[in-house]
């Protein structure tokens, strides 16, 4: 796999606390801001439901991977916030419908939409946030972006709404399965998690005014980053306790769902790691602490961290078809981020 | 309420077997040749769910609709084609989605996708068939309808979506409650039938080429259309046996939901009609004969069956303002079809 050469002189270095490169968390607030703005003008109860799951908001992360490619290609905030808000709404759409498919009851350490006002509520904001994503996609029209520009820009959302179904129906269909191959499981990583990365780079890099290069580099930065995200992702729950990332370090194993660390415990780890894992898939409960255990004794952590390095450094070559601006540092640093959170 | 005129001279005054007018019968067999070919691509469980609710096709309404308007303004039907299987992608969305909140097992006369696939797939089927209708949408532009044109489609899309799942909601809000009112329930008729109706109509008069006093005008006509579509399909129930409708007549009742018919009911059948509903209401299973006969005896059925006549002859009169063609036409027995199969 291709090599990256050091991280670039003119990066950012700092973090703030949500964890976003010091320079974007500018953008951050602007997003939060927006979504707040927006938020306090509807009113019902479905309105309440989709600002209960979009604030306070996450980390942001794919609004402002989809405002730093804008930026990157010469692009201004005010065209293109629009489409950053929708990519949240998109993301949180798919969150709120994950959690009712995986029973799951809790979600950035409090009650999940469906636990909080039920399945039925549940589906449809869900369906509503999904359709807000494109409503917004054809405000930036209205804040300058060219119609040519937006239906580019359409094409490349629908896409990536398209593969993240395709992502999540395969893994559900690679739930149980011990024999979930680590293509398999890249693969619906880069379609579950890498589709929309690579959505929001790819609509930032043409709502920015990119050219159809620019647009196509930052596509693939999204999509490596994605999956360097995801694996990192599926490695916290055995780094870090529940409280840190709100979410049980047993979902996995609970769903019987074999990430990247498990299929590599299951190749590196013996009989032992093996039957860990088949008492896991076949019983109600996991034992998580041996399968912590295992999974560092073994050498599946390291292992994961360093395809997850790979693919990051992937990530960092596109950007070199993009000028030397402090956007393309933070685009650089948020790749960074992506693995230095858990390496 | 304004009175519409005799029925145009012109309109086409035969159907076919599938309730659509003969002259639009055609392009119901050019939208289902067209999804066949789409989802014969394609492979994967997800697909094979989504291939299983779009055929055999339904009646297609909402596809030969947008066809129709877009001709009615001088359109080509190859331009919206992709569009027109579109909005058919969200309809069956929202019908997946809306079997899984009302525990409906039976949809046009065979298992309904929760039925057959599960929950957890029907969710995720339903977000897909979503995306495709952005997708398809994307494809009028290769088709040859202008970027600009694309962009307003996409605003007057996203608009629908959103209107149809806070229509959901409402119904949703609406339930157990016996003191909804007959403006309430048209509330969320137009949210939940007239908004795709309407934005089949405004997205068939943008890409066809319309001015945009005509697409408004093709909104509106979608609009009222809807209303009074819905109102006939709430009255079915109470007219045929279930074999026809594909759908229990019980559906409603079961589901503690008020339509127009119950609320004339209500209001027009005194205490022994209040009586019947409440029982309904109250215990699990409604006497739908004694409801059936008590809404015929009060005058409840004629009277539903005029304000979905008022709503169609509304929508009738949008029609003046287009260009006196076949397809304005054949748009007028719509309307008409939209009330004459139950009235």
């Amino acid at each position: 796999m291709t090599q990256i050469s050091a991280r670039p002189a003119t990066v950012a270095t700092t973090f703030d606390v949500a964890g976003v490169p010091a320079g974007a968390a500018g953008h951050t607030r602007i997003v939060e801001a927006d979504l707040e703005r927006r938020w306090l003008q509807h009113t019902g109860l479905l309105e309440e439901i989709c600002r209960y799951a979009m604030l306070p908001a996450g980390k942001l992360f794919r609004p402002v991977l989809l405002i730093e490619s804008a930026l990157a290609v010469g692009g201004r905030l005010d065209t293109v916030l629009p489409a950053a808000v929708g990519t949240e709404c998109g993301h949180v759409a798919s969150l709120i419908h994950d959690d009712i498919i995986d029973d799951d009851d809790m979600r950035r350490g409090r009650p999940s939409v469906r636990a909080r006002f039920g399945d039925a509520n549940a589906i449809v904001a869900g369906d509503l946030l999904i359709f807000r994503l494109f409503h917004y996609l054809a405000d930036c029209h209205d804040a300058g972006a060219s119609a040519e520009r937006v239906t580019a820009a359409l094409r490349a959302t629908a896409m990536a709404g398209v593969d993240l179904c395709l992502g999540q129906a395969m893994e559900s269909e690679l739930t149980g399965r011990l024999d979930c191959r680590e293509e398999e499981y890249v693969e619906m990583a880069s379609l579950k998690t890498g589709a929309l990365f690579r959505g929001a780079c790819e609509v930032g890099g043409l709502l920015g005014g990119g050219t159809r290069a620019q647009a196509a580099a930052l596509a693939r930065y999204g999509h490596h980053l994605g999956i360097g995200f995801q694996i990192c992702d599926d490695l916290l729950g055995y780094l870090s306790d529940p409280a840190t990332t709100g979410k049980a370090a047993t979902s996995d194993l609970r769903n019987h769902r074999l990430t990247l660390p498990l299929i590599l415990l299951l190749r590196q780890g013996g009989d032992d790691g093996r039957r860990l894992i088949e008492r896991a898939f076949a019983e109600g409960s996991a034992d998580v602490a041996a399968v912590t255990e295992a999974l560092h004794h073994c050498g599946a952590v390291p292992a994961a961290q360093q395809i997850a390095r790979d693919h990051c450094d992937i990530a960092l070559e596109q950007l070199r078809n993009l000028p030397e601006t402090i956007h393309r540092d933070a685009l650089s640093s948020f790749a960074h981020l992506a693995v230095r959170r858990v390496c």
